[in-house]
C-alpha cells in the first residue's frame, strides 16, 4: 500500500535529523533565541533579499494562521477567504475561536481576485456588520492552483488601496514557487504581502512554518502573541535547525521540485490515458477524474482521498506528492491505472 | 560557560533521535493516528495501570494548559492556582485569552491545600463573580516542591466534594516522581486527578507533553479542541515516537533520576558550605542563597537565573539540572563555589 | 415624512411608561430580583402554560443571542443559521466574538428545514471542522416569513434526533404568533425548542427581550453568563415592568395584531394595483416590488429601506409596520402610491 | 424597611420619565442616531468644554467596561486595577471573557498611584507575561474614596510617560464630582484620561452610562464594538433622552449633591456617637463600624450590606445614599442608631 494521501506521511529530510543529532547536546538559549534560529532567520532574510522583515517559527499551519490573524486584527475586523480556504474549512473554527469572523467568497479555482474581495466589501457596509480587514490567500491553494505574479500584484495593489492586510498561507509555498507555471519569488512575496509563511511541514521538515512579517505596523510585540497561543517552543532550536538546513543551500527548492516532478509524472501518465481533471493544478496536488470502478480498484494498492463526486459514474480523487515520493511508486501507480482502465 | 538556567537547553535523548531517523521514510497516518502514537498510548496506559483514560500528545506546556483548561470549563468558570502557578505567571495570559479568569491564591511553597482553595471559594459567592471550577496544580511546582500522596489525596477528596476539576501540570512530573521524597505513582495521579500531563520537553524529549484525561465527562470531542488551538501536528508521529522511546522501558524515569541526582550533588556541595535555601526543594530545581559578590563571580563561568533579592547582601539563584546535566560541570560548580566563598 | 423603516422608531406603549412612573420611587431589589420581574416571570409561565422553564430578561436581541448561544455551546461547537439569519448578517460578528463559528445555509425563504440542517451536518464530518450543535432560527424570519406548527415540529424532531439545540430568535415573535397564517402557540414553542425569546423592543416595549430556557441542561448558572456579558441591569425592574404590562392581559398580542393589520392594509392596497412581492410574508414586514421611479417619488414622503434590485427598472423595498403604526399614514401611503403609479 | 443597600433601588428622576412620555410616539432614527442622543452629546461636549471627544451611550457599567477595554487593547495586553476594582471583583470575569487579563494591585484605599502601577509594570518584563497597557481606576472608588486633581494629574502624567491608557470608571462619578473634597471637573477628566464614563444608572437615570473617548487613537470604529457586544440599543433615544435631561441644566449635579448631602447627614449622626469608619469616604458610600449587636438590630428596619468583619465584636457596614434618598429616612436611621447604642 503506497500513500498519495498527503505530503506529510514521512518524516524529515535526513540532513535535518542529522543536524539535530550533531547539535543535540550543545546547550542553547530557549524560546527561539538560540544561534540556530538566529542563523536561520539571517539566511532566510538573504534568500528573501529583504532585511526589513521579521521572521518567527511555528510548529504548524493552523497555529501560524490563528496566531498571526488574531494578532493583526482588532475585535470587529474579519478575514476574507476563498470558499476553499484552509481557515474556513479545516481548522475547526480556529479563527472564530480567537473572536473573528472568516468571510467566505465562492470562487472557481481557490484564488481570490480583487473583484472577489470587492464582493465581500460590498456586503459589509456599516457597524452592524463585521469590518473586512484581512485577505487570506493560500499559495499553492488548497486545490493545487497557484498565483501568477500579475495576479498577486493586482490583489496586492487592491488591498493597499482598500487598506486591507494581505496574508498568504504558504503551507505549500515550496511547491508553488517551484511550479513550472510560477513567476513569483520569495522577494516578490515580501514586497506584495503584509505577511506570509513558508511551509516546512509539507516540504521536508518534521514540523515547522516560518512566518514572515513584512508590514512594519504588524511587527510590534509579536512574540507576546506567539507565547500566548502556546506556540513558543522551549527548545526553539528544533525549528531553527530545520529552516537552517532547508535554506542554507537550496534544499527547500530541490525538495519541492521533486514533489512537483512526481506530480508531473503522474499527470503525464494520466493524460496519456485521456482522463480529465477537476481543475488544472500545476503543483503537487492533482485531482484526476476516474470511473468509480477504477477508483475502487486503485484503493487496493494506494491510499488517497476521494475528493468529490462528479456524476453517478465518475469521481475525482486527490493525489499528493511530496519531497519523499518514490518515483517507482509513481510509475507503479500509472502502470496499475493503465491495467485497470 | 555552563548553563544551569533551565532543563531545556539541550536536545533529546539520542535514542529518540535515532528512532526518528530509523522510521523516517516510513509512511504513517497523520494527526496522531499513526502506529507510533497509538503504541505510545498503549504503553502509557499500561505504565499508568489504567485503561479508562484518554491520552493526547501536545508540543508544549502552555499549549497543553490552554487547550485542556478551555475545553474543560464553561465561559463563566475560572481556574484557581497558587500564586507561583505557571498559568498565572509565565503564559502571557493564555488562559484569559481563552476567556477564563485565573484566580491567584498566595501560598508559601507553591502548593495548594484544601484550605487555600476554600479561600478562593469563599470569595466567590454569586453570579457577580466568576465561578471557581478548576484547581490547577503543578508537580513538581514552579519552585521545585512536590506533593506527597497524602497531600494530593486530601486535595483530590476536597475537589470531588466541591465538584471542582483537579488538573495537574506535569511539565516537570518526571523529576517529581523520581524525587527521594516522592510517594506518588502515575497510577495514583490517574486516580486522584481529573486530568494531568506528563512532561517530555523538560525530561529528554525534543518537545512533547502527554495529557491524560481521567474523568470521563472531560473526554468527549477533545480532539476538536486540539485542532482548534493549533495543537494537532500533521506529523503526529514525531510526538508518538518520543513518548514511545521514553516509556517503552524506564528511560523517562532514568532521565529524571539523573536530573535529581545532579541536583542532590549540587545541594550536597552547597550544604557543606553552610549556605541556606529560599525553599527546600527535593527535585531538579534548587534555590540556594548566596552573597551577591559570590553570585557575580559565578556568572563568569555559569549561567543561571537570579531568582530574588533576600536582603541587601544576599540573593537566591535558581539552579536547574536535567537529564543531560554533566556531572563534571556540577563538580566544577561546587569547586568554584568553594573557591569563591 | 412618515417612517416604515422599522418597528422601533417609536417609544413604548403608554401603559408601560405609566407603570414605570407609578412605581418609580418604590425601592426594589436590583439585578432582576425585584417583585415586578418575578411577577412578570410568573405571568409569562402561565401564558406559556409551562412551569418547568427559566425566564431571563435582556435589553436587546443581539445581547440575547450572544449570551444564550455562548452559554449553550462548548468552544468547538457551532451554530447553523439560514443565510438571512440575524446572527450571520447584522450582529457584527457577535457570535464569532464569543468564539463560535456561525454556519450559513442558503435557503429561499429565511426558514430552515431538516434537509437544510442536514446539509451543514454533512459538510462537518470530523475534528478538523467545527461541530454543528445549535440550530438558530427566527420567527418571524428576517424576511417576514413564519414557521407553521408542522414545520417547527419537523425541525424539532430532527434536532432531537441529531442532538442539536434548537434556538428560536423571537425578536418579532409577536407578529409571527398573531399572523393570520400562524398555528403556533407560546406553549408549542416551549415544547418544541430548547430555548426561545419573546421580543419586546419591536412590539411595544422601550427595550426588552424575554429569554425562555426550556431544556433543563441549559439552565444551570445562566445568570453568571448574563452578568459576564454585561447584560444584567442594575435596575432590572425596568425590564420586569415592561413584560408585566405586556402580558398581564393580552396587550402584547393586541399590539402585534395591530402591526399585522397595518401590514395587511398595505398589502391590500398594493395588491389592488397589481404589484408583486419579493416574497410572500404574512407578518409585519412586507417586500413589495415597485418601479424605481415610483420608489424615488415615495421617498419624498416616506422613509423605508430599498431592499434589493430586481432588475434594471424594478426594486423591492421593505415596509415595516408596528404596534404604533398610524392607520391614516398607511392609507396615505396607498393613496400616494396610487397617484404615483 | 428602608434600604441603604445601594444607589439603584429606585427608578429615574421623574423629569426623565416625563420626557420619555412626551416624546413617546415621535418617530426617531434607531441605534443612537436620533435627535435626542445627538443633542445629548452636544450638551455633554459643552459641559465637558471639549469638542474633540467622542461620546457613546451604554446601558450599564459592566457593558461599558468590557466594550471599551476590549476595544482599546490588543490580545496580549492587560488592564491594571486596584484590588477593589469593579472589573476584578464584580463583573464575573467580563474582561477575561474578552481575552484580557486584569492585574490586581493591592492598595489601602481603592486608588492607584503611579508607584502602584509601577509595581505591576515591574512584574511584567517580557513576552512570557502579559503586557500591562491600560490603567483602570474608578472615581468615586468602590469604597467611596475620590481622586484629587493632583492625584489624577500625577497618574495621568505617569501613564502618558509609560504609554499606558488611563480609563476611568465613572459609575459613581456624580457623587465624586459633587463631593466637598473634590477639585476635579468634567473638563479635567477629558484632559487627564484617555477615556472615562459618566454614570447615569446610579445617579437618576433608569439606566445609562455615557462613555467619553478623549484619545483620538481610541475612537476609530468604536460603534462596531458597541454593536458586537450587544450594547447598541435599537431605541437609542431611551439613553439619549436620559442624558439630555440630566445635563441640559445641572440636574445631574443636583442629584449627586443630594446623595452626598444625605451621606454627610448620616456621617454627622454617626460621628456624634463616636463611631469610626473602615475608611474615610467623602462620597455617597460610607462604611461605619458598629457593634455586631447594633447591626443585628438595625437590620430590623433597614437593609444594607454587612461589608467586613473588623473583630469578634465589630463589623463595618456599607450605607449608600442616592439622588432619591429620603431625608426623613436618614434622620430615622440616626435616631434608631442612637436608641440602639
Amino acid at each position: 500500500m503506497y500513500s498519495f494521501k498527503n505530503d506529510y506521511s514521512e518524516g524529515a529530510h535526513p540532513r535535518i535529523l542529522n543536524t539535530l543529532l550533531e547539535s543535540n547536546l550543545e546547550q542553547t538559549e530557549g524560546y527561539g533565541e538560540d544561534k540556530y534560529s538566529l542563523k536561520a532567520i539571517e539566511i532566510l532574510k538573504s534568500k528573501i533579499q529583504n532585511d526589513n522583515i521579521d521572521i518567527h517559527f511555528f510548529v504548524g499551519g493552523t497555529q501560524t494562521n490563528l496566531t498571526a490573524i488574531s494578532a493583526f486584527l482588532r475585535p470587529h475586523e474579519a478575514a476574507i477567504a476563498a470558499n476553499t480556504g484552509h481557515i474556513l474549512v479545516h481548522e475547526t473554527g480556529a479563527i472564530e475561536a480567537t473572536g473573528h469572523k472568516a468571510i467566505s467568497v465562492t470562487v472557481p479555482d481557490g484564488k481570490l481576485r480583487p473583484c472577489d474581495v470587492q464582493l465581500a466589501l460590498d456586503e459589509h457596509t456599516d457597524e452592524h456588520m463585521v469590518k473586512p480587514k484581512l485577505v487570506y490567500i493560500s499559495n499553492s491553494t488548497e486545490i493545487g492552483t497557484i498565483y501568477s505574479k500579475t495576479e498577486l500584484e493586482d490583489l496586492s495593489n487592491f488591498c493597499k488601496e482598500k487598506k486591507l492586510i494581505l496574508f498568504l498561507d504558504g503551507a505549500r509555498l515550496g511547491s508553488a514557487l517551484c511550479s513550472t507555471d510560477n513567476d513569483l519569488s520569495l522577494s516578490d512575496l515580501a514586497r506584495l504581502t503584509d505577511a506570509f509563511y513558508i511551509g516546512g511541514t509539507k516540504n521536508g521538515a518534521l514540523l515547522g512554518e516560518a512566518l514572515v512579517i513584512c508590514n512594519d505596523s504588524l511587527k510590534e510585540d509579536f512574540r507576546f502573541h506567539i507565547k500566548q497561543k502556546g506556540a513558543m517552543l522551549a527548545k526553539g532550536k528544533v525549528l531553527g535547525i530545520q529552516f537552517l538546513e532547508l535554506f542554507k543551500d537550496d534544499l527547500y527548492f530541490e525538495l519541492a521540485s521533486h514533489a512537483n516532478k512526481m506530480a508531473d509524472l503522474l499527470k503525464e501518465g494520466i493524460d496519456s490515458m485521456g482522463y480529465k481533471y477537476l481543475i488544472a493544478s500545476p503543483s503537487n496536488q492533482i485531482f484526476p477524474i476516474f470511473p468509480n470502478s477504477v477508483i475502487e480498484k486503485l484503493k487496493g494498492n494506494y491510499s488517497f482521498i476521494v475528493w468529490s463526486k462528479v456524476d453517478d459514474n465518475f469521481s475525482s480523487i486527490r493525489l499528493v506528492t511530496s519531497w519523499a515520493t518514490n518515483e517507482q511508486a509513481v510509475k507503479d501507480f500509472i502502470h496499475d491505472l493503465k491495467t485497470l482502465s
